[in-house]
């Protein structure tokens, strides 16, 4: 693993930084070089051998990424270099009929599945959390508060059963969406894959895991439009939780405390609620990143001039941005404490106006429950 | 019909403006209170009789808009004096239990509900004109563009199945989305409902014909979010649409023309593919109204203090600028024309270079098709 | 004036609405016309009576919107069939050389210009509020929060005169914004104003009081860029005023109350803060319209192909919400009530952990008055 | 200087990856404390021999940076621990009044300073070639296009000028931005810095060339709001001109060449306008790194819980994107090849239908390179 940067464990915690790291991305398109020769073979396009070249071609370690990086830099993307270095390891079996933007989507797909599994994980961690929260709080009366007024009395663990619900949402969200292989040629009529085009696609999604497009997909960006908008509710949904526990935390009002609280450079007495902050940090720079990718789906023709590698950095950011949220949310309720005495004495006021009738709120509650155990 | 606005039939084009104008969205509110009414009855809550007088209060002449609006501006949301008035007409069997919330977020469902039907009849219109231009040209060769420059031939019917699956993917995406009913009361524990509470939030959802939430949903913005993903998405697949045909329709490229051109008001030769470029016009808004719904996920506590009416303006604008993009991509690809002769004397270049190999493109085409049939 | 829309009064608050409207567009459009024609007749280019009859034709009664919008759709801009009329009233000295463009840009110039004359007063407005707090509180001690936790004492003098600097930082801006004519003809030249055409430019932004360019700026939209800037910069301290106002009126802090607080449908207890809330909601409308107008940047060549007419929604979504904002925060400042028994109360912990040391408050205010009046 | 990473000399291309990376942030940091040590000896605060040990203590090379980005994560920012690890070297002078965010966002000041510098040098860069190609091409007749299609004549110099004009107002823009020393202490009051307090504000900033506040701007972030939007207009800028590039280039138009055309994974004959594409592709990225700064504006109290945190990588992003977008149009426009036959060409059959009336293009081209000798 490679070091942190200066604010990486503040705003690129937990690991997707990793998962989407410039190795991962390299990584990610020779597995997708190998596959499409280990595909070509299967349909005698090229032979065994030959692609058992290529898969011993396509390792990290024979490459220089700082070369592919200026090299690719001559066409606007780094699978020229790439396959040339390729081809001079392997011959002229690598890259066949293949444009680059095949291999950089279909590696993206990959890197972008690993890092969903992280964050996914973190997600699934936060929810637990919420969970326990929820079960322990089913009966622990609390101000409900409106327009950041008292407002009527509800449970902690409706709250929480609140933060449980929107998470599992999320989850499912993100678990729908899937990658889809990338595979077309120059100009996406799959030229240069012979007779049998149509089934190396499938072969060639299949080798990864992928699902196999119906059409490449090299100007319709439905696939990453569909990723930025999960992430994007993910992230909302991340950081509202975490916008409630720093209000919870507030010093005047002290219904709830994280377990590992920061301190301040000149004040000792500070119990800054770290981990909620820094997810609402995080959470924050999607819904800009969101658009970023929404806008550059207007892409031209059959490849676009720009927009195709405008998607790069944003999509890296959304990433790490999402999964910086999810693990500081899991960290955030995982150790959160909850002072019922508190609770009990911010409610008092209010219940004084308005009794404490709770409603449904137990039986939310457990239906939110109930819902998880099905699953 | 209210009259158009100065720019409206460019930028508010088809249904959808009616579809989320003043008049539809207090329909929906009236619509919304009058079903509580009908369930409260259902469940011997209050009489009959009485819902039967909500429902006669519940009438848009029995309401004075601008008054609503002002009124309303006095609590932050117009549901406290429309509440007020049906009390005034119909007695105390109005609105009890409900918070202001409950009705607007349902009213918004409903507006949207009807507002997306308007837009996925002008997505599938695009769509199946898109289907015919794939199948007409299934086999017409030209240039494929990448970046920008002549690559390697396709077919036009593979452009046009490109654009018709992208098509259905947005339709299929937007179907799926599915409006859910919000009823919590003031705090979100269903307290004043009684102890059918549970079973009430069912029957108002039924009467509404929308999902029942497993949970109110005030502050768990999900359902906002992935509807704003969704129609990014479709802006974005319109847009990229409506690129491509003001690219084939540049006078040095002259592939495509619109049945109905705009003229200039100085220059009596222009041929302007006006609808194309209102189409851009309005996709090219959503990303920005998108990342606002996003960013506004971020709701406090019980009830947002902001976040939640931040939702309102833009919610419409990124409804009307789909529908509006859907508009005119519908018209632009029902009246498009496609100059065989331009497409071949383009391709003349590169074909002496490249060859006209088309690769698998007619049963791409093929295969786009077949997946439309089957639908 | 017109009646307010259904949301109108609490998102689209004040001045700008009236400015910003259909009616205000088309007046600015016949204003546009009417300076040309005059600034010609100046250049001898038509004859004094032939300008005389367009300005007489250039009212807003001899137009009927509706049929202008209508018929504008078929060009993607009002200007054609705006000339087209004014042809019929005053004959061939209308519109003389110009291009829609120059129209409907210049018009915009006026509009904003309008709308920021509302904007400013009302920021300024807000600024003389926060003064007046600034001035009255110059030594109120109260408890400053750091990541929302008690931090050290603050004085309310100090919180009241960063919003006071913040304002009054935003409203230099806003002032230093300039209003360019728009004049270039076709595609730019100034071709058909014949061997004047310089001079014209400056004639035609003179007559408008509007500052002439050095280029038409067609497709160079950094005078609108600056604007949506300057706007977003105010929406952000106008929003962060509110959050502020938010935050302290919190049931648990109640150091400050409006002085008209909003009621619930349900909870007749409930006082909100309904202007600070309305002025955040408005505010948080902004960066996402600021994005689709930088977005929109990228213009092709002479006159973009949709990214040009993709301004005129999110402009005036964002003078609205910018202006809805400004209205609210000077009422919400205007009416505040600080409460010093609270202030008190809520320092008292921390006073006791760390002294109330004021260091500088009491300067740092003086010098923000002084500031002030020097101005 | 470190290796670029894989998509780095796309899309960071240029100074500016190195001016923000991690070692100049630190190294501003750094600066920042030595810089406070240095004024407040000179205020008599802290010895001379204090402030030369803290000097001394505060290089790159004392530090270990993944550590720091280690233990701040504890804190939500990394100024706590190297406060800690400064005090180790050099004992109680180190930071003595300051909070973290007084380090942090002065040493944020000095890495845009040095940015801002780099992308200064590139917009002028660009624009001197722009100034070159406008004055060799003064009188090159051409087609203008208006709504991607041809409109009327104008001149290659005319295009190339308006190119200048707008860089030179993005680099005017950005000269005009002024940073700004932060230093307010725990809660903004100076308290912790003795009587001098205002005096060592001026001092501490003088050191290190910044503009001294009025007020301490922990939660105003006006400065930051501008920054951004002075960066998202020249993003804007930069893109249009990348854009018209794209288009002029292509195979149909074929006006314009890249002296280093990048070339296809697949297709040896294309010739894809490498520097304009990967310009694009940066400028694109602006618009929604713009929002998302604004939006973070609305901070709380006197030190945001997560949206000052939301700011750093944005920032950076944004400083990146801009910076690349420079580098490559200055490369681009540089080595721009005019094919004067193809304008010829293009033009002809739109001057048979409305001559070559150039108006006063010519002179406009005189104007813009006049207004720049002046400068």
């Amino acid at each position: 693993v490679s070091e942190p940067g200066l604010f990486d464990e503040i705003l690129a915690r937990g690991g997707v930084r990793e998962a989407v790291d410039d190795r991962a991305w390299l990584r990610a398109m020779l597995s997708a070089e190998a596959a499409l020769a280990s595909a070509q073979a299967k349909l005698g396009l090229i032979t065994a051998a030959d692609a058992a070249r290529v898969a011993d071609a396509c390792r990290v370690e024979h490459l220089d990424l700082a070369e592919l990086a200026r090299k690719g830099a001559e066409h606007a993307n780094p699978v020229v270099p790439l396959a040339a270095r390729l081809r001079e390891l392997a011959g002229p079996s690598v890259h066949c009929g293949a444009t680059s933007q095949d291999i950089l989507d279909t590696a993206t797909m990959l890197v972008v599945r690993d890092a969903l599994a992280v964050i996914l994980a973190d997600v699934t961690g936060a929810a637990d959390a919420a969970e326990r929260l929820a079960s322990e709080h089913r009966d622990t009366p609390m101000a409900g508060r409106t327009l950041l007024q008292q407002a009527a009395p509800i449970t902690f663990g409706l709250k929480a059963a609140r933060w449980l619900a929107a998470l599992d949402a999320a989850r499912q969200r993100l678990s729908a969406w899937q990658p889809v292989a990338q595979l077309g040629g120059p100009a996406g009529t799959l030229t240069g894959f012979g007779e049998h085009a149509l089934e190396l696609v499938e072969l060639f999604a299949a080798e990864l895991g992928l699902a196999a497009p119906i059409l490449p997909w090299h100007t319709d960006r439905t696939v990453i439009g569909e990723l930025a908008g999960a992430l994007g509710v993910t992230a909302g949904t991340l950081g509202k939780i975490a916008r409630d526990v720093t209000l919870l935390a507030q010093s005047e009002v002290g219904e709830v405390a994280e377990d590992a609280p920061g301190g301040s450079s000149s004040m000792p007495h500070k119990r800054n609620p770290v981990a909620a902050i820094s997810a609402l940090a995080a959470a924050m720079q999607a819904p800009g990143l969101v658009s970023t990718l929404l806008a550059n789906m207007i892409q031209e023709h059959e490849r676009a001039a720009g927009a195709w590698q405008a998607e790069w950095r944003p999509l890296r950011e959304l990433l790490i941005a999402c999964g910086s949220a999810a693990a500081w949310t899991r960290a955030c309720l995982t150790g959160l404490t909850v002072h019922p005495e508190a609770l009990s004495a911010n409610l008092a006021a209010l219940a004084g106006r308005s009794g404490v009738d709770l409603g449904a709120a137990g039986e939310l509650v457990d239906r939110v429950l109930a819902g998880r155990e099905v699953r």
